[in-house]
């Protein structure tokens, strides 16, 4: 895995080569900002809206990127050299506010941001999308900016690892008795035949594969309801799933050891993940 | 500056030397933590506190760094080796877990932290402490846990620069309408002789200096109610200061361009400036 080639500040190079400075601001502060880019087979999965978002997290933390026209062509030659053209893929981007003695004040405008892209082939457990996973719940103490990208990651890293502790895949976030996402994927609910998932705002990342499923809804003629899912409405929900870059579609069988419904992936979550994969396919 | 001899994983080197991984999950994660401890003329200040405080922050974390024995003499040491024996330094301590491939779950336990530690010398403003400087409030939308002192300081580093752009020097987080504490000190209020200052708990660091005022309110017989000051009250305040490691007792003449008291340092900041200036002169 080590010897891959990536991307770091114009340069193409081994990932063993790049080293980041203690006085980075993405080392000291977090203070950066990332996407997960899916390539299909070498194609490139949702690059507009994922660029989008990353203009967005770019702009909302006042990080001096600009050129971010030139990242296809920077990811499509890691993909090469990589040589990940013609498997399944994901390329990680980190963008920080750059090197800089230490202080909290924002470094001068002249001080140029870190860039640092790397892409891994993916391992997806088929079986896990077949089956479905466990989740269960872990307090969402997060910042009130989660509609911003960042590597500010640790409350997700904290959770994820509790869930894994706990015996389950993934750990769903829930702030005041209902569930906002989870600790890296949105999540979807349905109930009697309608899908419900979180309204969009400051209190979860707006998720590309989110958008997708939405998408998919209007196709299928399936009604989305943004609204919270309680976490005591778990039991009594027909089915759960959750979306990602990675997961794509996922069925969720077990909340806290509480079944959903019977245990298996529902007709609706089967429908979408049909859909997916037709979208998939088409690019 | 930059030819600072820094310790890192087990070696003193030159800072430039220095190279953090790409894969370092203080780089992805903000997964660790941090100490800043100050030294007047190679005196450590408050040692103990402050590693029993970093002590904490790595359990909080399941960190797996216990040689926290070996931290003195590295600091002695790199305090000799940068010539700042005789002079004003703070030394940064920063504690990550860590190395790994990317993945919000924790690497094995046989992966090392990483380990970096680096002092500079301090240059104050000695008018800052006497005349006192401004404060705006900045929104606390910090994550739940601020009593553990980790790198994920990006909602500090964003409020800091607010204040800053508003021209003030600091920035004072107000949580539901009351004053949490500051961007990187604690805040206190004087009202009818009283000290006011925010309850210990979740939603502020134990700061050292804080324990310190504590600790000289008691000698000098002084109320100290822990209790929140709402932003509302400013106007009515007597006194109002900020308290940490490197700004000591700083007295605060302004919040939101609103006056405090006759725009001087109070009576009993001063007393408390006397007070600390005694305490440090006692090391």
């Amino acid at each position: 895995m080590e010897d891959r080639i990536a991307y770091f500040n114009g340069r193409f190079m081994s990932i063993d080569k790049i080293r980041i400075s203690p006085n980075d601001r993405g080392f000291l502060f977090a203070d950066g900002v990332y996407e997960v880019i899916r390539s299909y087979k070498g194609k490139l999965f949702m690059y507009n809206e994922h660029i989008d978002r990353l203009k967005y997290s770019l702009s909302e933390l006042k990080i001096n990127f600009h050129n971010t026209a030139s990242l296809k062509g920077i990811i499509l030659e890691l993909l090469r050299r990589n040589k990940l053209e013609n498997v399944d893929a994901t390329t990680y981007i980190q963008i920080t506010r750059g090197e800089y003695e230490r202080m909290l004040k924002f470094p001068p405008a002249d001080v140029p941001p870190t860039v640092y892209i790397v892409p891994k082939p993916i391992q997806l457990d088929e079986q896990t999308i077949i089956k479905g996973i466990k989740a269960v719940s872990v307090e969402d103490v997060r910042w009130g900016r989660c509609d911003i990208k960042t590597v500010a990651l640790l409350p997700n890293a904290l959770a994820h690892q509790q869930a894994i502790e706990q015996g389950a895949d993934i750990g769903l976030f829930t702030k005041d008795g209902n569930i906002t996402e989870g600790t890296h994927v949105s999540v979807f609910g349905v109930k009697n035949g309608s899908l419900i998932t979180y309204p969009a705002g400051k209190h979860i990342l707006p998720s590309i594969t989110r958008k997708v499923v939405k998408q998919l809804c209007e196709e299928l003629n399936l009604e989305l309801i943004e609204k919270a899912i309680s976490l005591d409405s778990i039991s009594d929900i027909d089915e759960l799933f959750v979306v990602g870059t990675t997961p794509e579609i996922t069925p969720v069988i077990s909340v806290n050891d509480i079944i959903i419904a019977n245990g298996k992936p529902g007709n609706i979550t089967l429908m979408l993940q049909k859909a997916f994969n037709r979208f998939v396919g088409e690019l």
